[in-house]
């Protein structure tokens, strides 16, 4: 792919795309294109040619096939929260952004669906089917400036995902655009479907590489009356971490289980402020565990199970939110931890996910590789899902460690990853910054079988190019 | 790709085929082509020349890349329990038989993971995970003996799937064999997955047309400790459908949600014997309701809620099955309509699926189109998820009303389920008998999308020719 040559958007294009979107919603300037130019990935900025900012699927379908027949990189946008860098127009040419597809189109009571547009935040999604009883699950720490089409592009998860399953769970049918202008759905509107191949869930992940999402069917369910909050304090990280195992296997299954390491908590209390409990020095790890359902007995009942898998795994004193003030503090510790780590330093975050007993597997040898490489990290995750995000620090390390050993230490990690049944992301994507280290988990002919997948959707690599593969 | 020109297995080929299986696993004796040459679709049957039983990847490996090289169909059978034809040999050449993947290969309590092989039968699966207090949910009617290859090849349901999904939900990695003879996993046995596109979504539901599967590892959860059974009449079947709905809007979601209708019933009791309760001639439809969970209480409150709406709907009296012999009967009846209406007439059976509360409009429609085209048809099925089955009955129908007509009746059904969001199967498969029908779903286009994503698995056409596409 990288042997195409693109072509530049010239004065008569641009016409054109005025022509489909208005004067108002074109542009050029350099401001926009610095705007729209990063995301949430490190430090990186790429600059497209101009910016488009569409109102309808007749206008995405215009654009499409202009870019299609002029081979120009056609790079949507959703809110720019991505990890992986997915959103950067890094061969320049057209940044679509689909600010304005954010519309919550139905909310299907009868059927307990709702149908909705790509640039719809996630959180105001979740409080407008919550206004009639109904709930949709997935919520990544973003979760208040994502968009759904952004959740989609990578099947996000979030901290519910261990109990409710990640954005791909809700995913019943999409209308999306493809390079030469069609417009199709992907599937039907139905709970079950074996109707030849399953074109959703190939799109969901296939981060704008195979095409532009324009309308989205999701799935709901009826929203829980009660959720407990525990905070579980440990002084082995390792303990935490087997722990987490044992309460599945003991038979409940959380809405929540997230861990965080020393560092991780430190890091997010300095950068949050203030906090309504005490946090020992001696603390090495938390857990967060949650639980949820419609009667309150049953989840005591739950509590105490997991209170004592955890105290079998000497954790401290679990600490029970006895307020929403509480939840929400808590919550706030695990949801700041990403911009905390940011604001503290440059770094890498990898997205490391294994079967869930591996988990302090995983942790131990994140930790040996980083002494060998003489890196620090700070971990916390998904801890239910074995979803480990590891955040390699800059720090003082020189510019050649970081550009030249790091990339080896994270190739370690993916290869134990790898070696304990897991892979290089669990929710974050490929997108830009991993697509190096795909050959450590795809042998060449595998790779070459997703390739020519995306050449069916998109024969002129039109679509987000750069990304995934190289 | 009705254009491809296959070609024979001739001595030589048949050579090459006896070298890697051995003898014993090998036939082209007329019995055992003609044994091989049927599933539980209608009355079908075509013959295949060879029939080799393979033992291992490697095996298969080699057989796919003779097939490839020469151009030989390759037919994929798993236990021949299909109701959409995939299985059959229709162009003939070699017909593969899974039967000696018989393995459950590791069961992973720690993980709550299994390995298995995708010849072993579902139910022998679910007994296996029961002994160490785990759940594989996926539970066909056939369960007691079809496979979970062939439950793979159609992402499988069951009455079970309304809470707990269908097997789509609960694989997490293959691993295939390929035409070309290459094996790969086709992702990583974790719960979450955001590493590129996801060839395990794709390869569940593509039957048999994309590649080989010749390894599962399902995800597993642990087993509810209680379940309760209700058996509810209506007087009305579109009461009865109309209720459906109204239970997931009052937040209980079942572990089984059954509909039959009055012939159903009927011929169901006729074909399986006496009944430990009276069935009331005035009783047009039946709901089977089950919940499921760790709770007694809780789920008496279940049945409660469920039962304060049947009755709103106008039901007659519930029974509460009292017993596990109660509970047995009660799902007998489900579970034998399938083999009762087949024992009773030629039928065609159609796995019509709608969102769950456009169901009393199908059921409706269904019965008006069968009044216009004159045609008898016994309905059933999956009702929480929308899945209703139509066995439409030959009966005393000539062979033209049936070949000619009927297929202009199915059509219309199908055109309705679409505009209901729905589509023509949601878990039987399109396979052979469907395929004319998908023109009706997808557009021209959709559907040479689909045509280039076979080319790219499988270049040559050998693996299940004929089916899914014309």
């Amino acid at each position: 792919m990288n042997a195409i040559n693109y072509n530049k958007v010239t004065s008569i294009t641009f016409l054109l795309f005025e022509q489909i979107v208005g004067k108002k919603n074109i542009s050029s300037e350099k401001e926009q294109l610095e705007k729209y130019g990063q995301d949430e990935t490190e430090d990186l900025i790429f600059f497209a040619e101009v910016i488009l900012k569409p109102s309808s699927v007749k206008e995405i379908s215009q654009i499409a096939k202009i870019c299609n027949e002029h081979i120009i990189p056609l790079t949507v946008r959703g809110a720019g929260t991505g990890l992986s860098g997915g959103a950067l127009p890094i061969k320049g040419g057209v940044l679509l952004s689909m600010e304005k597809f954010n519309k919550i189109i139905k909310i299907d009571e009868r059927n307990l669906q709702a149908t909705v547009e790509p640039g719809v935040i996630n959180y105001e999604f979740q409080e407008a089917v919550k206004q009639v009883g109904l709930f949709y699950p997935p919520d990544p720490a973003s979760w208040g400036s994502c968009s759904l089409g952004g959740n989609i592009a990578h099947s996000s998860g979030g901290p519910k995902a261990v109990k409710y399953g990640t954005t791909r769970d809700y995913v019943l049918n999409l209308e999306i655009v493809l390079p030469n202008g069609e417009i199709i759905w992907t599937g039907a509107n139905t709970l079950k479907y074996s109707t030849s191949y399953n074109l959703t869930h190939l799109m969901v992940g296939s981060e704008g590489t195979l095409c532009i999402v324009t309308k989205i069917v999701f799935k709901l369910i009826t929203l829980p009356k009660h959720d407990l909050l525990m905070l579980i304090p440990f002084n082995s990280p390792e303990l935490a971490c087997k722990s987490v195992a044992e309460v599945f296997k003991a038979g409940v299954n959380p809405s929540a289980m997230e861990f965080m390491e020393k560092d991780a908590i430190d890091w997010s209390i300095k950068y949050s402020g203030e906090l309504s409990f005490k946090v020992k020095p001696e603390w090495q790890a938390l857990l967060i565990v949650e639980v949820d359902g419609n009667n309150l007995d049953i989840l005591m009942s739950d509590c105490e199970i997991i209170s004592a898998v955890m105290q079998q795994n000497q954790c401290d004193e679990i600490l029970f939110a006895d307020s929403a003030e509480q939840k929400n503090a808590i919550w706030k510790i695990r949801r700041k931890v990403g911009e905390a780590v940011k604001s503290n330093s440059v770094y890498k975050e990898e997205d490391t996910v294994v079967p869930r007993a591996e988990l302090p597997i995983l942790l131990k040898g994140v930790k040996e590789i980083g002494k060998k490489y003489g890196f620090n990290s700070v971990c916390y995750g998904h801890a239910g899902d074995g979803n480990l995000h590891v955040n390699i620090i800059k720090g003082a390390l020189s510019d050649h460690t970081w550009n030249i050993d790091i990339p080896k230490a994270i190739s370690e990690i993916f290869e134990l990853c790898k070696s304990l049944g897991g892979t290089i992301s669990g929710e974050h994507g490929i997108g830009l910054v991993q697509k190096n280290y795909l050959p450590i988990i795809f042998s060449p002919y595998h790779l070459q079988l997703m390739k020519d997948i995306k050449k069916v959707f998109d024969p002129n690599y039109i679509l987000n190019p750069g990304k995934i593969f190289n």
